[in-house]
């Protein structure tokens, strides 16, 4: 009597949300210090005080204003400071006609694909990539998701894949860089070489072929790497963007999708991603996070914490025999599991209250995605039963 | 390029949306004070202090565990406080298991539509209605909306428009009481008629034909007028609920589908409602309001000062001659036009600076809907244009 396509994707939840719920019950048994949870990207540094001190001058004023419906869009002066920031930081001249804020990247996505996707079109992934991507495209877009492989010695793009993958009803390519779940910002050449070959492709086949950005990681980047901004080297570019992880406020729901007047077809575009928002019933991003998301204009988070994070889980793994892409952003570890079965590998690192999710679940085996916004301390004491782990495979005697 | 469907809903908005935007924009040129706006059905009541308190409080504790991801189904003890409240003013035994939170009731609606529709189904609403329940239902979740009309004296069913519009490809029928346009509340004996009509169907059928009831009004009722809870009538209830109007919180995006574990399929109905919100990009329920609306409970807004509202504006145009049936809750009055022609009517409202929305929009057109939530002075203040507008139409002279 229900749909049971959705009824499936509701009983079998992601292998992260699985894995978060069973954390959370695993917590109440062994206590939660003994859980070494592993599986969400549930930013462990806390929001900035700017966020603090945001929310409660906004719950000062007057609360019609400020819990009331904004604009589908979201609030214009809201919008307007965005796109400010975004030009003075990368010398664009948007208005805040180009901003539509939505609940997270998730919502983002989800306007854009809807947006864009026509009957018989086919969207371009990176692997390993973000698990809901392909169901934003299929069961929410009705298009179809085509999975590029890596190249597997440094997790940049595969371009003879790319290459043989693009085809005439290629609608869009999304790129995530920094990567979830690797952590890899891709290369100014790497960028070069994509934005290349995807103008050269348009024009072969005589139509644009859009860019989607999904970059929540853009503020969580170290020692200086540089994450390029991709309206500025590519015209057709949609952004997708989360306050989720720059000001650790996942829970909220709050980001925006980016359609630069630059970008082919924007203003059609900009309103399919309206129209998209009001078929799935988004009505208008929170309204509070609206307000904090403007005062908070060029705050972020305490990137250093995730920075040293990185270095103890990253030097401490690979002195163990792990072997791993050296992540230059984000907060996940993507090291290669000890066997070929990552599966069987994760679960048998769940018997040490390891939580880690299979590599397969980003489309690329023989992974295993360690999340590591986490206290520190739960990596120092994690890095004992890794190394048991590496002891039981024989990898370290 | 971009999905014309998408692009379409996108540039046309809502009429109500329209008119929202437009009276931003008169309200430059003219003055706020000068621009009447009956749009929208943005609550005039501020939320109640306890709002505002419970804010302050969640805002002063630890930002990781307020604006972290929750469960996608909402935290766990939010549900839980959120179904004991229901249990104490229903006589019900759910516990958190059975609700799912949602961003407001656009989204509950989305979700419980996307998780009951199969190819070839059709779900009933009746006129006057929330404009876009017809395209959740049809862009959203690819089923087909029926719109079966009211009895014109009262507002209440037509049941022999119902009777003929029921059928075997019926899956649910959409109430929402007290009513979005209209502010009438369904008497006891319309929900025993409907209730028998559609278990005596759902048998003939040999399937379940579900209730969906949409109550963001729920609280907002005058003069002691009840609002009897659907499930504890009508086995097959799912119930939709946002905390937009009782909190006067419509910006936040906060609210709850109820599946009620007596419903037909009800662990399947659940999982079907948590895979929609999943492949529609929902993720969770904003996390601080999630918290807010357990803090809250038991708590609503001042209904007193829409009631006053109501009487003045009731009261007032009666007395002009425009002819409206009075309503018992939510903060609409929707009197028949001084023209067929609501659009027009409502065309030259707008020369008043009075907007309010036609009927046409509700699906029952020769109605203009007039929210009253708005200063009470406004409606002071308008009454003299409405009354100016039926000596134009020679009403009164």
């Amino acid at each position: 009597m229900v749909n049971q396509q959705m009824a499936a994707l509701g009983s079998s939840r992601s292998t992260i949300r699985e894995l978060f719920e069973y954390g959370n019950s695993r917590a109440a048994v062994v206590g939660r210090e003994n859980v070494f949870d592993f599986s969400l990207g549930n930013p462990s540094v806390p929001a900035p005080d700017a966020v603090r001190q945001a929310i409660m001058q906004e719950a000062a004023g007057d609360p019609v204003a400020l819990h009331g419906y904004t604009s589908a869009q979201g609030a214009a002066d809201v919008r307007q400071a965005l796109a400010a920031d975004l030009n003075a930081r990368f010398g664009t001249d948007y208005t805040g006609d180009s901003l539509y804020l939505t609940a997270g990247a998730a919502a983002a996505l989800s306007c854009a694909f809807n947006a864009l996707a026509c009957p018989g079109d086919e969207f371009i992934v990176f692997a390993p990539y973000f698990p809901e991507y392909k169901m934003f495209i299929e069961s929410g877009a009705g298009a179809k998701c085509v999975v590029v492989p890596p190249s597997a010695a440094d997790l940049q793009i595969d371009f003879d894949a790319l290459a043989q993958a693009l085809n005439e009803r290629t609608k869009a390519v999304v790129v995530n860089s920094p990567n979830n779940p690797s952590g890899v910002v891709y290369s100014e050449q790497t960028l070069d070489r994509l934005t290349a070959l995807l103008r050269e492709r348009a024009q072969a086949y005589g139509h644009p072929i859009y860019l989607i950005s999904d970059e929540p990681y853009r503020e969580i980047v170290y020692e200086g790497a540089q994450v390029p901004f991709l309206p500025c080297r590519y015209a057709d570019t949609v952004v997708c963007y989360s306050y989720s992880k720059s000001l650790s406020l996942p829970g909220e729901r709050i980001g925006y999708v980016l359609v630069p007047p630059q970008a082919a077809d924007s203003a059609a575009l900009y309103a399919a991603v309206c129209g998209a928002g009001r078929a799935l019933g988004y009505v208008c991003a929170p309204s509070l996070f609206q307000r904090v998301a403007a005062r908070c204009v060029g705050v972020s988070g305490d990137v250093a914490a995730y920075q040293a994070n990185r270095d103890l889980l990253y030097d401490g793994l690979t002195a163990m025999g792990y072997r791993c892409v050296k992540p230059q952003g984000a907060f996940y570890l993507f090291p290669q599991t000890l066997e070929a079965d990552d599966r069987a590998f994760c679960a048998r690192a769940k018997g040490y209250d390891l939580l880690v999710v299979p590599g397969a679940d980003f489309r690329m085996p023989g992974h295993m995605r360690i999340s590591y916004c986490v206290a520190t301390d739960t990596i120092r004491r994690a890095l004992p039963l890794f190394e048991q782990l590496a002891r039981d495979y024989g990898v370290i005697s």
